[in-house]
């Protein structure tokens, strides 16, 4: 079955900071029309880091939508043209002063595909070194470190709500055996 | 630290279908002000189902931010006032013909917190009766089946961009050593 979805006509509703959002009406694989409310945003990137005493970083932030903090791995927006490692390398150091030299694609994730083009890309961080600390003016964040047994606690107690920290998380606790 | 963000206006941009759009003032920790970009949604639920013959059910379905169709576990948006449990069984019956007598919460998460209140919750279901499909008359999906030996090898390809999908995955790989 050939399930494409053709845009047959947008109407662009508004252009945010963060978030544009369109209206499409597109064509259903039956001929028939519907309408896709869609937010574009310009993609994410996050790490996963471990320090080299075995703790995994991470950052309580209040997001406002959620109107809570949330417990994350550090993450950032993408600039335009911005090369994905570069972006994720720039905000590991930006918002817990540590410097990975190689990442490694645990994957890359849509988080709400019914309505949004928001992809972020999750890399796995090791062999971290010292840099500098450096947030952006509005942004406020408390660094907290967890070893990987505490991490895969907090796991089974359903203490993290953030995608794709439960993904980088899940992904480390599969496949590096010798921190279990 | 206080990391909470308080509103101080609001201003309703879209009012949607599926999406309501709106721009926040906010006061931030330390007594300035910035803007946040908020899509509301009224959440969803998502149930990794695995047949009695030990196979997991997944839908191939297009997603119009994406511009292309992802294979997803079953999913659906939640009601207005609808019980989480019962639009989980609900949309699995729909979507692939089977029924859940029982459902196990795996976690509830947020794709896309920096930006949206869209809130999923995602369960395992085992122990599967045959019920009837019943698509939505603007529904196009496709069903397929996996053995978990397969997901295993789709997981360690980067097969899946779905995020929801991604954390059910792994959590069978972490939690049903006898599958593997």
């Amino acid at each position: 079955m050939n399930l494409y979805e053709k845009t047959i006509h947008s109407t662009s509703i508004y252009q945010g900071a963060i978030i544009d959002l369109e209206v499409h009406d597109v064509e259903l694989p039956d001929g028939k029309t519907s309408k896709r409310e869609l937010v574009y945003h310009n993609g994410a990137v996050a790490v996963c880091a471990v320090t080299p005493e075995n703790k995994v970083l991470l950052v309580k932030q209040f997001r406002k939508p959620a109107e809570k903090p949330l417990l994350e791995i550090p993450a950032g927006k993408l600039e335009i043209d911005e090369v994905r490692t570069e972006a994720a390398k720039r905000e590991l150091e930006e918002e817990t002063g540590y410097i990975a030299e190689e990442l490694e694609l645990i994957t890359e994730m849509y988080g709400s595909p019914g309505f949004s083009n928001e992809k972020i890309s999750i890399y796995l961080a090791k062999d971290l070194k010292v840099g500098q600390m450096n947030l952006d003016d509005d942004e406020f964040i408390e660094l907290e470190q967890y070893s990987l047994l505490e991490i895969k606690d907090m796991l089974k107690n359903k203490q993290f709500e953030d995608a794709k920290t439960i993904i980088a998380l899940q992904y480390l606790l599969l496949n590096y055996n010798d921190y279990k």
